[in-house]
């Protein structure tokens, strides 16, 4: 009867260039298998977010690649870019990491190769100086940083590509669950910033691709 | 003395691509002038955004086209650009129009032609679907909307390119001076989405030349 | 003692047409079953809601049917109404399933059918499309989405007969618990949505019973 | 030129029941003559809500019917309906007065007669008792009140009809502009009252003609 | 070397006329000990709260008065005060008891008989107007409410003593833990009620004593 | 017509010992006017609060005696009540005073005496320690401050009576318009505090009346 | 009358080292005269703050030291400080000069020279890192930024000195009249910044005259 | 290949005057591991922050120097100062004291000696007055405080040296984990009080050592 609750939607990939990924928080081990049966009609593999371990360890899918790390999985076949990185994602804390991998597979599994910088938050201005030439080459960079986000301007200030913001929940006090990170990027003094929601590495791994595979 | 309060950031056009814009807002005339002063050394042409109209009468700045409503200015040589538009503009309700209208004065001061698609919200949504295969072509679009921010959802699930969300302070009570919108644009259940402050156009604007301009 | 603890208001179907609902989350077990009982007293059955799996168990009530996903029990005798369903439940995503589902349990109790049309959000707008002209038939309809709240101004736009939005608390970061689907229903551009706090699925349900029951 | 600006709805009264009506607040006057021009050729008349007294008096439509109170207009010919009342307008407070002519107006444009039962705040219960039998005969009836918000729940205690909660911004302090009497309506402990955004007289208006006009 | 940690105030009988109580929260039980032992030295009795039932049981004070619904402690001699009530407590739900108890404990351990009365919320009116003619000969009464605190207001509106209103974190969604009810009895078109903080039984009853106990 | 917007409530001193006052902000002139002359048929003054000077002068009522500094106004015969004070109004600051003077008009047309106590904020403890000797013989304080709210946890730790605060909106910043003082006051550690909204003066009266006037 | 309004504490310079100032924000102009006349009683000068050019012209204070962009004023005799600068104001952007000029009218009103560094906001990162081998040589830093407070946190990693952050209301959208600055500087991922509130370019000041001034 | 997750700044010290600690919180035991073994290649000793008792005992670092009530970790060789206090930490109440006792252990790192105050909050007004004359004699104080945060703005106008004021999320309901402390911190009426996160023992032992240790 879970089967009627799903209804993955099929037609996604052909509308906006991107398959829906499928989204497991708050859903049951069936009705996850059941959205991957559906989506595996249409295509040949799809992802699966926010998965946590001991979920994935319930499910029956066969072939499933699990990450801890990222939270994510993908069902199907498929084999990781190779190739020069088209993205950075530049994290500014060792506790960032999990939404930057996060936005990495996302990457991956739409075919695109990514570089990690990661642990270079501007309190330790010359980590990042001293990877700016090289940040300059990339037409997208995904940052991702907690706490104040002053990485954010910090980037915007340096580099010529589209900056995709991604604040995390990283923090306490009036971090507010990365509400101040937030607040930090939007209304950066660096100018063409863009910002998805905390803790979303996925949107902003799937902004990139609006971007890279338009038209390709 | 006002002239010591203003630094211009000649530099900033070779490190991201695009020059330092004047936010007019919280500065005095002199103050302006000076910045355009300082300006128009290093360039043919410099961009004034949020000035009202009292405050652009007050300025002595030779042929400044000021534009009132977007409440911009240009100050030095400058020509409009003509051709294809490269990017649509797509605006909820007539009073979003100011917004998006800083958005495309500051497209077209850096030469980039946009389309303005107006008064298309999603409680009419025959309007949005009546353009779709239009806007499919298109490889970036900016979706200016207040209130409840609904036709960012919707315009992400049916058009391929960069969506670059503007959020407008229009609305009342709940609307929150563009907070609701804000936060819809964020949480939207389409994925890719990005998002800037409230009724920044200029900033939407800044994204997307970081998009079309990267090593142009 | 606990029995003093509690004063069920038999008088309220005489007043307002619908018996008063035991909602059990932070009661005890001995206070749900005092109250339960003076219930019985009045009427032939007695609705409860948020009552969890544990708490269910350990309850000693006679024939009481307890739905888990909806979280509810009917305590009495009862049956479920059959025949065409006169409103319609329309669920925006998979993880919104249980607060519908209460929303149908109560209508249920109050003898009334109604129909659910599950996973129909409108990141993937052609699924809502595709059953407008069958929603336009409905005098009610309660609607039910979380995160970004857009498919309550869609509907609203489409659709003559009375909307009751449900926002609920699905999604994370700037969705707050519901709060930014709650005010992008009332910020909505869609004219005559009505919202309930988030999660009542039991409230939307009594608000449909006020209007298909008023006089009845 | 600003004729492009605006893009009325001509269609939303075969699709939801209710033609579209003109909100004036952020529009220009040449704005809002455009829009009840195109709203002139699809129809007898047309509503203009939130029209402060001075753009009204520099609007150039024939036979507008301006009302100061409700901040209200009709363009086009009408008649006020007469008749027994179909909708009671209950208000908490004299200040809340201009929320509920809007509501009252937006009625009569549709041709509904309501009637208004003004000053009856629950901080003088009696005045709310002393009408009580004569509110249960309402099949909708809409509630206006500010600062606590307290009369929601108690009429939601005492009458059958769908009661429709209008929080306006009245009141100081904690009551934030019309949040508290929001919240207080949201979470209300009497069961199946629904809300709109706060000041929403039209919104409230337009959800009873959802449910009076549904088939007529 | 914990008992640095803590000072009991002992003097604080003299300067407010009431002893200083031990908030349990958030201390070891080494910690409450050590000032129990200090209170006792300079009186014959003192009270604890906010001390759940594991703590307690860890404690090893003789002849500890543990109550788990108001979740406090009384060491030392003392006997409930007998004969007629000087306070009413008046609860709308259920759920808000254990909050009243901590009030009724307060009172009780200050030699303050109190008489409560349990599930008298607005939603049934007829309930608290059947008390209403015993509630005005009460020189003090304490109001405890979550959810939408209409009954502060009904109450204000009925009875001429003092009412203190205790809001409480009963509720979900927008009752956001208390703020709702804490608003609307601040925000009160009732006149002269007062309020204290979220599940604040302990300051409710402390308010009633520097009433009654003045000059005693 | 405007007099059927008014209906004041005779009763109220019948129900709780004190009379309905009119408050003016919203409120026009004629609906005052007709509130004062429906006051005045069933007592001999009335108390009119929140009245700007500029609304005053243009009322029609003969003998007003109005106050410019706690924007308050006395239609009616009255006396200001001499002898003894027999509360005490502690003002932290200068700019708090209007709401300090609020409470004590209110205060004075209900026969009550006070003394105010001006500018004794505790950045200048000593203010505050050189009348506490004075302060304890009160047996009802009204404490008025804005900013970090601190004085009340002082007064609270130093005298016996009951203390009534009032935050004010005085401040900048995170003051937030009183919000900042009203959770000070809120979350006192001193026991025993409570609390009325924001620049309520009148409110606070209102409790006091409520102490001193009971079964007078 | 007025003057009963007001007591200057005389005593504070003794207790704190630092005079008060007077606050004329919210004060009329002969309670600030009565503060000023009560304050020349005990010291030879007196600063006020927040003082607007309107009011302060309508001042009959003899040898008033007006500044209008710091909005403060010195009464009585006084030399500003020369002599090499013991602290850098370090200033983001231009719009934020108000609010540094009244720190350091503040600190030269205490014998204490100061340098502004002004326009270095970190979107143009060369202008800090220019200055930085200066900065590295001051005890004291008063770092003055609004929108997101970004330079906050590059100047904590760079310089050994006390780093007292002002966060400034300007900026728009989510700016929040100076929250997101003000939550970027307290979580702000550099160790030991310390914080004000927004705008209190006073406050700053006078944390610095603690430090500087202790003991002297 | 967590190795490469971690950056440990090495150059901060001689940036800053203070190496970087290792906030533990967020962080996988290797990472931990892999920041203690870099900074020791640079260094004699490490603090590390936010370590729970549970990871601590994880961890294979020799000579680990645990302490569970700070949170805190000394990795590598290291003695605790002696002689004078130079800091004075104060503490209002028993609950604040983890908090407290970080400032001191990371003073404590850096060879600065510091007294504790406990339990000093200003309900017991007394307690703080009678060490008055001793904390004058410091040139730093840590003020530790939740809930009303009064002590703060107390001390402020009692004492002339740096105060640096560290709300804590001790309390309930409008206490807002520490929200409420903060913001009194911020507003307060004394002059010259900085402020640092909630909770952040750390970030306030780091600011004094920026005015202790500069140049030393």
């Amino acid at each position: 009867m879970d089967d009627q609750d799903v209804s993955y939607d099929l037609a996604r990939n052909d509308r906006i260039g991107m398959p829906e990924a499928i989204l497991c928080e708050g859903k049951s081990a069936s009705q996850i298998e059941s959205a991957v049966g559906q989506a595996l009609q249409g295509s040949a593999k799809v992802l699966l977010t926010r998965l946590g371990r001991r979920l994935a360890e319930t499910l029956t899918i066969p072939s499933l690649d699990y990450d801890e790390k990222s939270q994510t999985g993908v069902a199907g076949d498929w084999v990781a870019p190779t190739g020069d990185p088209a993205v950075a994602v530049v994290v500014a804390g060792t506790s960032d990491l999990p939404v930057a991998r996060e936005a990495m597979r996302t990457l991956a599994f739409h075919g695109i190769a990514a570089r990690e910088y990661a642990d270079v938050g501007v309190a330790g201005l010359w980590r990042l100086l001293a990877i700016r030439e090289e940040l300059t080459q990339y037409r997208a960079i995904i940052a991702v940083a907690g706490m104040d986000g002053a990485m954010f301007t910090v980037l915007g200030g340096l580099v010529p590509g589209l900056i995709v913001a991604v604040p995390t929940s990283i923090g306490y006090g009036v971090s507010r669950q990365g509400e101040t990170a937030l607040h930090s990027a939007l209304a950066s003094c660096a100018q063409g910033i863009v910002v998805v929601n905390v803790d979303n590495g996925f949107g902003a791994a799937c902004a990139v691709i609006r971007v890279l595979g338009f038209g390709a």
